[in-house]
């Protein structure tokens, strides 16, 4: 088999077979094939499209690059959950503790933050002590004791992804749907979980900025799953503005105990209730979706969710107090109100905006080399379809190092858009994907 | 400017401008845009096409990549001719000094053969002290005084089209029409010559199969050539079979000579006069196809055509005796001939396996390293057309290894069909692309 042969096929537009994806993964991850012919390959799949078929062979085959994380040894059905990123996702410090809190088996790897936000990683690291690295018995035993463990992506799994994506990243190649769905999902299959829900943002904060684009990507990736034999679901929720209030890691972390406290925003209670129904369902848990998400509510309002927190917490090496203190974690020493300079609706916030403006002051990185400062943000006090007063306050700003702020205040004044009339609401969920179809809500 | 951003506009497929393709073509020349980025462009290119003016600001670019010549110290108008290649094509050793003794200057720069048979340069050193080497004052000289001067091609010509070639030959992006083009365009027109004649070869032994194609792409190389203000003509010409009835590099000199004599075969002798008469119209030595066609045929039967070429041998350090006594040159010490196992009409020569047959006696490179045996070859006693006995001959190896003979001899005796019906004639010249507009024969 020659790549020549290969880039030619799909070229031309013919349908690979198993044989020559796997020829080219095995062969890119080992750098036997060469930087130029990938990237000529990738174009031309980018241009001819791949089928489903091709789609879940380059998954399985990306997935089979590295380790593929074996969690036999927990009981249960293993449902992980995957975002594809937005501003103010605090969604796993929320979810996991509240699914387990249910008796569904969390475990889960995350990453470290790419874009202009810290990742959950970053955001759990600023709760005091808590450590993410453990080897493969303890997180096997902390699941099978307490249902819950959060732990790093090992840099062995689906190497070929990351040797692909940072090709494509400089190729053009990136804004592809076949591509992202496989590089996604080899990712969480070799993670090892036995059924996936897929959070896939839209709108203009979201990687997916069209909602047809966004229910798209997620069939893909459900089809893919599916097509290996893990049962997936893909939630289609919104990131038109940002999700809740806060944006940076002590802040989100806030926002996400209060959650479980009952007080979180309504839109990310409402996140959090609708994607932790969905795992309940794939953990076979619960049989409904209406039975899910009682069980959830019953779990918030007893504190059975908030106590299966401070478990996490302590046995990840953390300080269970700061559920209770916020003032252990870290904080900023200036909190500075943004005011709006004229009266109307809040009509938009671009939250990729507020995403930077919120990394201009440190709570993400701009270059992977960048430390964060864990305690700067921004807590959003309007959001869209809120009314807003000339001189009234639009958002908090968190920031330590005051040569960040004007700035990064500029940058946050941009990202709103206020007007006369009051906006169309947008809903939180728009649909789901299963393997028995496209729902739309 | 940045490459990604070139890239992502070319798979977008939206036009280039001037600066972009300079700076693609710049920076890729100096290697400070990598082979991944290129590759990724040049496929991109190859699924959205160019146009013409892409084309042209390529080819340009290309252009002055490296050294472009200056042939201004040569009086008149220099016109070179172009072939795309095939089985047989020994027309430069024919129509240099045909067209030369005419009085139109031949400053021509030819290359080795990088397929299966030798190029234009392999094919000259079969001549006993003939040098291709000189500098750039011999040349002009030559060329002021005689007519006439053949060298080789500077290593510093297009030095981007080289880089660019290696690239695409293992990329699967070589047969793109606009690559193709600004490829052969950007080299001819770096040689300096005020105005070109290209002969478009079509049929199973040329790179263009398809008649349509090899029209597609002479337009495409008069647009270029006219575009950069050279008077560009290109005459679509027969390529089904092998050209004349020798190939190999003695004996493609010989019936070269053969031409020059009157002696010449009937399609071979057609493609000279034919494309030394737009030669001279370009020139301005004739005015018009006819004149040049008559010029041309006295030339040969007058003798004038065969001095010129002992005049240029000479000059060019070569042994001027071979016109006279063939023995000069390398020979074979085996001469077999290959007979018929039926009996019919030959339907088909595919050109290319004799090449390949040729090139097995070692008459063509198999590696870039290999050394010609240039004695070697095939005369070809029967063309398509012909009618054949059983065991009658339909051609004559020209063997010195004749380890080499039996597998050679078998490729041969592949090349020929045989069949009952009288096949249908093919003319040897197909049209016409001027400035004016394309003229099918």
């Amino acid at each position: 088999m020659r790549m020549y042969d290969i880039i030619k096929k799909k070229r031309d537009g013919i349908e690979l077979s198993k044989e020559e994806i796997n020829f080219f993964v095995d062969g890119y991850a080992k750098s036997e094939i060469p930087d130029y012919q990938a990237s000529a390959f990738i174009m031309a799949i980018f241009l001819q499209k791949m089928t489903k078929q091709e789609t879940v062979y380059l998954t399985d085959a990306m997935m089979r690059s590295g380790d593929v994380i074996d969690l036999s040894k927990i009981d249960g059905i293993k449902v992980d959950k995957h975002s594809t990123g937005g501003v103010g996702d605090k969604t796993t410090i929320t979810l996991a503790p509240l699914v387990a809190s249910c008796g569904a088996p969390v475990a889960k790897m995350s990453g470290r933050g790419l874009g202009h936000t810290g990742g959950t990683l970053d955001k759990l690291e600023a709760i005091p002590g808590l450590s993410i690295e453990m080897n493969q018995d303890k997180f096997t035993d902390n699941v099978n004791t307490h249902k819950i463990a959060v732990c790093g992506q090992t840099a062995t799994i689906v190497p070929a992804d990351k040797k692909l994506y940072a090709l494509r990243d400089v190729t053009a190649t990136v804004d592809n749907i076949s591509l992202i769905a496989s590089s996604i999902m080899s990712k969480k299959l070799a993670s090892g979980s036995d059924a996936i829900v897929l959070d896939v943002k839209t709108g203009s904060g979201a990687f997916m900025k069209e909602l047809d684009d966004s229910f798209n990507l997620a069939k893909e990736m459900v089809d893919i799953g599916n097509g290996m034999d893990r049962e997936t679901i893909g939630v289609i929720t919104d990131m038109d503005q940002p999700l809740g209030f806060a944006v940076g890691n002590s802040l989100e972390v806030i926002e996400a105990i209060e959650t479980l406290k009952g007080n979180g925003p309504k839109d990310f209670t409402e996140l959090c209730l609708s994607l932790g129904s969905y795992m309940l369902i794939l953990s076979k848990v619960v049989n409904t979706y209406e039975e899910g998400r009682k069980m959830l509510e019953e779990s918030i309002s007893s504190g059975k969710a908030l106590d299966k927190l401070r478990e996490f917490i302590e046995i990840q090496g953390g300080n269970k107090d700061v559920v209770d203190n916020y003032d252990l974690l870290p904080g900023a020493t200036n909190k500075i109100d943004v005011k709006s300079i004229k009266k109307g609706y809040v009509s938009k916030i671009e939250a990729e905006t507020v995403g930077i403006s919120a990394m201009m002051l440190g709570a993400g990185r701009e270059t992977k080399e960048d430390e964060l400062d864990l305690g700067t943000g921004i807590v959003l006090k309007k959001k869209v379809g809120d009314m807003v007063e000339e001189g009234e306050t639009l958002a908090c700003m968190y920031v330590n190092d005051m040569k960040k702020f004007e700035a990064a205040k500029e940058r946050l004044l941009s990202a709103y858009t206020i007007s006369d009339q009051r906006p169309v609401e947008r809903k939180l969920v728009h649909g789901v994907v299963t393997k028995d179809g496209v729902k739309r809500f």
